[in-house]
């Protein structure tokens, strides 16, 4: 039984390595990406929302969802199902005001009060890490496994565990209370990201049925 | 007799020279500035947002207008009087459905072709430009007066001049149909930015009304 969190795909032009964005997304889609947040930091604003666009009408097609980080005016134009956001962006309950009550809005999270915040913003999910060290930020911000149990434990949302996550480490924060994971090059980077998708997301239902069967 | 695009005051950080950017837009409206658009590129969402705040508590004080650059989603977070979009934003005819129709949009345009589809798309000015080379752009894209002269004739909107303009330069785009002047670093950068606003609003009101005069 999926709740549509297992496996939460962010995108990174950079690590798709020169394949388009979109079709590294729609092998992601084909291997079970249940949702796909589009990360863009740097491309004009006309050129986010055409890609927006068309990461909406993929999604769509394969019965996922999308979500746009930070850029909630991006998200408007597309009609797309959320805007995720950071402890920089716009503050939380003023997203949530100009969404609506229908949109997903997700928040990035590194602690407990953190994440009540989230909550008490209007947050659907909150998105929780660095678990892992990662390449980019290295040690900055890292919560560690303990960190995500204390979130996890904390709030009655889907908590998405973020930061460093294959394969091999998905197990783990499942095991500690995530509802899924999210993932940036262990599926964008992947010389064959359907596959990459695919693994992870059955590591995570996997572990969740496990987790269910000790509870 | 000022239809309230006499004197468009656009923000740079950079430019202020250390100043807070609303130190010196507070300055700029003392001297009598109607619209101030708030450009920023590189801030987190979060303190746009912020900064975004400030002018529009500034602007409301003085009865002058505020106007987020390319970003809607600040805009309306702070409920700012308007958006102004580039031709590699948002496209002008989203930015208006978003909007509704009580906010003020803009759209930068180089020509004829554009400033008429800015009409169509349902802008309420245009921003014409660059009238004349600049520091940060040089020679690129310059439409010279009859470029501003063309586009003028064109569209029934007011026509904001934009493209380093000073005081000295001010006479002469009132007089090719312009219905304001939009600068920079003629206020932003100025040893005293009210002192700026005034002399440049001063002489675009006098060319206005010789202009009036000959028709």
């Amino acid at each position: 039984m999926k709740t549509g969190w297992e496996l939460y795909v962010i995108t990174d032009r950079g690590l798709a390595g020169g394949r388009p964005v979109g079709e590294v997304v729609r092998q992601a889609l084909e291997g079970g990406a249940e949702v796909i947040q589009l990360r863009e930091k740097t491309l004009p604003t006309g050129k986010m929302v055409e890609l927006a666009a068309a990461l909406k009408e993929l999604t769509q097609a394969y019965g996922a969802r999308v979500i746009v980080n930070d850029r909630l005016d991006v998200a408007l134009a597309v009609d797309a199902d959320g805007v995720h956001l950071g402890q920089e962006d716009m503050p939380a309950r003023i997203a949530r005001r100009l969404l609506g009550p229908e949109k997903l809005l997700g928040v990035s999270v590194s602690s407990v009060e953190e994440a009540l915040r989230a909550v008490e913003d209007g947050a659907d999910y909150v998105g929780a890490g660095a678990v892992f060290p990662t390449a980019t930020k290295g040690e900055a911000g890292v919560i560690g496994i303990e960190g995500l149990r204390a979130i996890a434990a904390a709030v009655d949302l889907p908590v998405v565990a973020i930061g460093g996550i294959d394969r091999a480490k998905a197990a783990e924060v499942i095991a500690a209370g995530a509802a899924g994971v999210a993932v940036v090059s262990a599926v964008m980077a992947a010389p064959d990201p359907k596959e990459a998708a695919r693994e992870i997301l059955s590591t995570v239902v996997q572990a969740a049925r496990a987790r269910a069967g000790r509870t």
